[in-house]
């Protein structure tokens, strides 16, 4: 009772071949979303993957009921974010029994299965952290390139409408180029050919690339801050230990 | 009367509700002038778009006059920066009574009322404070980069022109190429193909790309700088306080 | 003796002769994989390429036998890093002589001659160090990219295969459209035309260009790391020295 | 006489106003170059150009007749960086006396001007100290790209050569496609079809962007020690002084 608490909180030498088991079948789950893509698969083909499937859906579901059994507190693990993480991973196959026709689109929930990997993966915790240490910058900065990119998608179109009212119908539509232009993307699919909208555009990107440029050192200063807090924690640790 | 100061200031509880409503109806006729661009609307759909620009317009009239009533100093007001940008967040629609044709081309000057947030939103102060620190840099940076941006135009022109006379038929219209290449944007819609000009276009983005490259970190530690800074007065004002 | 094993291995002044004498040999044979490909070469141009093939080789294959005369352990150096990449970039000659259509894929392994360039190149071992520090957060990063670019690729294959099915006919074609994408290079070859696409596209762009834009700083902090670690290392040397 | 020798070299409040005013001359002329290419121009406009060509001329010639008799040592100064650029600056237009067609290709020497700059613009001298501090790991970034580009050439060569021969017709053009992908221009000109070919274009980007993203921080962070020793400087002064 107790070895298996200890294996489903990952304790241990067993416990870790059990969260790195699971951790297979996720991904072997996220390649499956893929496979069943190809066009040309023979219904044998078909019918292999359906099993597999099958197995994952099993063992996912297994490995819920044991972590809902061995909780302490049952009703708060379930709804708790990991929790219903888990559940949502499993769900949309029992769900899909009711409706076959609902299959296709209950597939795209199995991403999330993705996010169990934050309870095994430790490293991912770190840029949790870097990414907490920079949220008020980031959150303003994301304001204000999203202000920016809908201003722009304002101007583009009073320069653009006219010349090219199919490509630049709505201001929605111009939002659209906002991004692709500003992310530096450019695929070409929607282009000014205005001298006005070319102007402006030229405008907008110096003013947007330097805006767009400070979130890369943050996030690669809050990293370091990260990283110099935990040499720190262990050098505490080591000195306590002395 | 004093407590409306307050209000208006927005300072205290109230203050804040103040200060919150006007950013809401700030974003609202944001949101306005594009969902005015819609190309289906039907009339009854525009007379209530009409409607709620009109209540905006009174909104921001009656927060101006309030604000000019409050203002200990009438006249440094009116002439300030966030004073005039005030007066021409509303002036538009006053003035396109006169002439109904201006309507369109004065909505652009609707996106002014943006720079009011910066009387409401500490956060971006930080940002100005962080450009203030770089800005000899960015500016010298942004002299290169002009200068290079030009200096290609040039030579582009007199490798691509016989090429394609069309596409490159002016300096002025290299430049484009050459803000549309260097930002890494790269539409497509104008591509050098003679060996001369790609051998330049090679030269020019291993250069240009050093350049660009610059003030993105720069604009980084201006802000890691403006962010010591703030901790260190926090720690001054801790010290002078015990 | 003494001598032949001091210039094999780099020492005195003819080691360095002999290393810059190999240096332009390597650069000399990947010259000639791209002028090979030249579309209209004459007969005697061809043999004038041929020829000199045959001399890198002859060159290659002397210093090889060379190195493995000077080795200590012969063994021990066949089966090294470096020995291997010294076989492979000589044996392809020799084995396209039992089958000459095997001639032009073999081709490709000389490019492992470059590899050569680790012994002789100081400063390349300076990087391998930022590399080394950086190491597990760099694979942190790749893991992150890797899981974002299959799970959009999976994303955009719902979005846009009924209104593009030959175009993103499948999840492995999506990747294509993700990787160009989000690297920004955004050829224009694969764009979403859906509005669900195209909201999608603006997501995994905002989310994406943070997670692609850390390494940038991590590996420019790691540079900085390990210059700080060799200058400190020179002034402990000098101290001791005194 | 020496007052003169105080104005040419910068010193004072007259020097000031004739550095000035020969950097407004420099930009007049460089605005010239592209104005000359506008395709409509009527033979009176020429002709208004040709005399402003002709006074920015003269002004030039004179400076340099004054730079050279206040020279301590004539020959050093014309042998100089800078003496050789002024005279560049000016020589063409004499030269093309002699040969009227020659003047097309004569005006982009005109170009170099620009480099005059350097003599009065301090701020482009810290730039330059800058680019010295990271001099070294500069060139091995620029040489490991250079190389990871010709690789990519040849490889993509192989790849797509088949199956778009006019495209990919040789590994000079490749080097086209390598250079617009690693930088992320992505024009859309030249793109890689076959899957062999767009697996390689992926692992050649993840490779590529992480060596091309080096630079970015390093010139940032060599910016940064500049700046440092700046203030250190002025610190030094100040003590010396006290």
């Amino acid at each position: 009772m107790k070895l298996i608490k200890e294996i489903i909180q990952g304790e241990g030498r067993l416990g870790k071949v059990f969260d790195y088991t699971i951790q297979i079948f996720i991904f072997l789950s996220l390649a499956l979303l893929s496979i069943e893509t190809l066009p040309n698969l023979t219904v044998k083909q078909r019918e292999i993957l359906n099993f597999i499937e099958l197995v994952i859906i099993l063992i996912f579901s297994l490995e819920y009921c044991l972590r809902l059994y061995v909780a302490p507190k049952k009703f708060k693990f379930v709804f708790s974010f990991l929790g219903i993480v888990d559940l949502l991973a499993i769900l949309p196959f029992y769900l899909a029994g009711l409706d076959l026709k609902a299959i296709r689109f209950v597939r795209l929930f199995r991403i999330i299965r993705l996010l169990k990997l934050t309870r095994y993966n430790t490293a991912l915790q770190r840029i949790y952290r870097a990414l907490l240490l920079a949220k008020e910058e980031l959150l303003l900065f994301l304001f204000s390139i999203t202000l920016l990119l809908y201003l722009s998608s304002v101007g583009i179109y009073y320069f653009e409408n006219k010349a090219q009212p199919e490509v630049f119908s709505s201001v929605f539509e111009s939002f659209w180029w906002a991004v692709i232009t500003l992310t530096t993307v450019g695929y070409g699919d929607v282009v000014p050919i205005t001298l006005g909208g070319r102007c402006f555009t030229i405008v907008f990107l110096i003013i947007g690339l330097g805006v767009i440029a400070a979130p890369t050192g943050l996030i690669a200063s809050a990293m370091n801050t990260a990283r110099t807090e935990e040499k720190e924690k262990e050098e505490e640790e080591k000195n306590t230990k002395n």
